[in-house]
């Protein structure tokens, strides 16, 4: 594997890809569409899976698993979730393969094993669980009913990449069920100011709150809630979406409560997700041509001790001085590596961490010893800095803090100026096409307005924010009456 | 739902069956074969996770994640594991779903989203692992690789049973690859011991240890190391199993590696796993005719306190008096429900506590407040105590070590009278009918006499022990010579 990356202003789309696997985060895989995702990607996804579960059970959820698959009958029963997703599904029809009579060795699907009704492997379990809650809810008592999911879904999507677009993905899924529309609506803003707190607190990644369009509503929802981030390249990410779904799934599965008064009523729902799409957002937030960069709340590795030393002698007295520094380090909840591969030079070795975005790089060579120094540089800015020993548990500490704030603070500065007011469609082409980012504009509120302005720019709203100022307008486009701005972008 | 469960001696399968429902652990979904995990069991397997997880990080696994999909062609690759799940596979063939212009508002599956290659839903993933590792492993130094997946997978069994045999499960399977046999067939020894220990020292669960006869194998292995305990009702389960897997999948996906001697060598191979057949065996290990019974490491609450009270201002005396003592106990790591729900009362809480096999009840009323004292209730024993408040977060600590351990000497009581040693095959018939358990018996080490004990009896070769003594002897079936005992048992 050449070390050599491709530069984001020479093709941005093969950076990243790049990176993914440069940075041994995943590959493609044998299935179309999957990928594997590494040991190295994989814990990325473990830490963000510890903070938010911490984060949904600190808001009164509960984990719960369901089915992978679901029948036929019961996927279409929500007629507009079944249409919006009925193109992507993946099928099973058949349960047994036989020996291939005709080819030794090989095995055919069994003719005779035709399941009666066909199986989909869950784009998203709303059908499955609404299904099952009819079990489960009989009276106010029974409700709230708060329950999570983390599961692997598929979408066969035709233009997959990795993270961001895959045919099947992990994520969590959450499925609540209320009393009232006005409980159920608190719960789905609820769960979009939870992925906010972990998308700015913990990803480093500012995010816009607010909601979707009609037209880019989830299939089944009545109100769409997202998170929108903005990345290097000026294009948009969902990157959380919370839905209130109405009595849409209740009335498909008849689930029904017995109110405090005795009367029957429909259930109210909302449902919730992120998935390994993140760790997309994540790449495409801070990276840089020299690799991956990762903000240290979702770093694997925070700290990476890289000793320089000629023979056993100088690596054991490195050694000797480090450990209890690398200890009191593990103690205070530092993730800390010392690499003392014998196998690579130390310049490979920085060079590996770089592309893998290790915050923190701590050097010690035999004049360090000497001089009770180390060298300390961090990813994000490459700045260097020689630190006392004595002082390093302190040093690192604030500084992995610094990182994490500096991290936010820059993308924050790029989404802030990036956010461009437009009044004219002439204006609106431009900064759409050249500067990139979020356009701020009027918006007469019709769907063709919507189509058109996609069809030419392939701008499509992404949200109107949650704090969008009601002011009267002009459509950008049509100009017709408006009464807010909302924002457009390009997005992935 | 009625509280009343089926008595263990009258029904065993149905007492399994209505105790898992009534325990709030899980239920039968509209899926065959696939149960639905609720809350409070998934409570449970979040548990395992836990520690397993952290038992693997210990001995140098890493998580990954790889496709729920294998390509036909990749699964038919190795043959005897082929061979040993086609029969089992869940097959996707279709990748899209159409509007039904024959039925309104109904899809059915688009004859033109025909799959150019059957995809398999995993029921194990060495294949696509092994595909996988082809392009990871050139080098003597990407050896060892050791990886472990969370995963769910399918097996398409006939008869199936909650947690014990589903179609769909959760699980893990750790796959690693190393330079030589002898570092292979060490880590698979080592998965077994990890398994043992978690089996012994958190489910208080006894295992023997040993492997498996060569048609109990796992396809494709060529030995399995195996770990089996005894239920309740004298039938063994395997509770989980480490494979050595030889050089099988690295010829089926030609994966070699360079040497230090510079030679190009396939690569060895093992594959562990346990799933949530784990949670069956917890239940059918300690639970008794009052529901469920969970040794505390592993209990999702480990101590609920219910006040007994009339009015508010009584509650909230025994709130502020308990308040302290539970947040003490939280402090320490026991996990501690207070609840004041003021729909139910006291006897039917300690009847859904008792059902769902909390291990310590603590009772607080008016006359305690009084005393300064609370009634303590373990599960394991229904033992009741009066105990001091100031004295109750020692006692309640001690008590949840003391119930741990007196499950497990219990359990492994009942599974040491019931290993039986026979010499003759009506002694043999007459255990596994009447006293159950398993028999440690001469075998002759044919399958043929493996295959007609099992029609005669339906006991199976549950493992040859690690500890087996060599000994001279006579089969107890053939009569031919044999070197050893083997343990036999009815099975799960």
């Amino acid at each position: 594997m050449s070390k050599h990356l491709t530069k984001r202003a020479e093709d941005y789309s093969k950076w990243y890809n790049e990176l993914i696997v440069k940075a041994d985060l995943a590959e493609n895989s044998a299935v179309r569409g999957c990928m594997v995702i590494k040991p190295y990607g994989f814990a990325i996804w473990e830490k963000m899976q510890a903070e938010l579960d911490r984060m949904f059970k600190e808001t009164g959820h509960q984990n719960a698993y369901f089915p992978l698959l679901v029948p036929k009958s019961l996927f279409e029963a929500e007629e507009k979730n079944a249409e919006g997703f009925a193109k992507e599904c993946a099928v099973v029809t058949h349960y047994r393969l036989e020996t291939d009579p005709d080819n030794e060795g090989k095995l055919r699907v069994d003719p005779n094993a035709k399941l009666q009704e066909e199986l989909i492997i869950r784009p998203t379990s709303e059908a499955i669980i609404w299904n099952t809650y009819k079990g489960w809810i009989q009276s106010h008592r029974d409700l709230p009913l708060l329950i999570n999911q983390w599961a692997n879904v598929m979408r066969w999507e035709m233009r997959t990449r990795p993270f961001l677009r895959t045919a099947e993905f992990l994520w969590q899924e959450g499925h609540t069920a209320h009393a009232t529309r006005e409980e159920a609506v608190v719960e789905a803003k609820q769960m979009q100011e939870v992925y906010a707190t972990f998308a700015e607190e913990f990803m480093a990644m500012p995010v816009v709150k607010g909601a979707k369009s009609e037209s880019e509503r989830f299939a089944g929802a009545e109100d769409t809630y997202t998170i929108e981030a903005l990345m290097q390249d000026g294009k948009a990410l969902q990157a959380g979406t919370s839905h209130f779904l109405g009595q849409n799934f209740a009335k498909a599965f008849d689930v029904k409560y017995t109110s405090k008064e005795g009367k029957q009523e429909y259930v109210w729902a909302t449902s919730w997700g992120v998935s390994t799409r993140l760790i997309g957002g994540l790449i495409m937030t801070h990276s840089d041509d020299a690799g991956l960069v990762l903000p240290p709340k979702l770093a694997p590795i925070q700290v990476v001790v890289v000793p320089i030393y000629k023979g056993e002698d100088q690596l054991n007295a490195i050694f000797d001085k480090m450990k209890p520094i690398v200890e009191e380090l593990k103690s205070k909840g530092v993730s800390v590596k010392f690499d003392d591969r014998d196998t690579m030079r130390p310049g490979a070795k920085f060079a590996e961490y770089e592309l893998k975005g290790v915050p923190v790089r701590v050097a010690i060579g035999n004049r360090d010893l000497e001089n009770g120094t180390v060298e300390v540089a961090r990813r994000d800015t490459f700045d260097k800095q020689t630190v006392e020993q004595s002082n390093l548990v302190d040093f690192v500490s604030n500084l992995l803090e610094e990182i994490q704030s500096n991290l936010f603070n820059k993308a924050l500065t790029y989404r802030n100026t990036h956010i461009t007011k437009v009044d004219s469609f002439e204006e609106f082409k431009d900064v759409i096409e050249n500067k990139g980012g979020f356009v701020s504009a009027h918006w007469d509120g019709t769907e063709e307005t919507e189509d058109k302005i996609k069809d030419l720019t392939k701008a499509t709203i992404r949200c109107i924010p949650n704090d969008v100022v009601e002011e009267e307008g002009t459509c950008v486009f049509s100009d017709g009456k408006s009464t807010r701005r909302v924002l457009f972008a390009k997005a992935y």
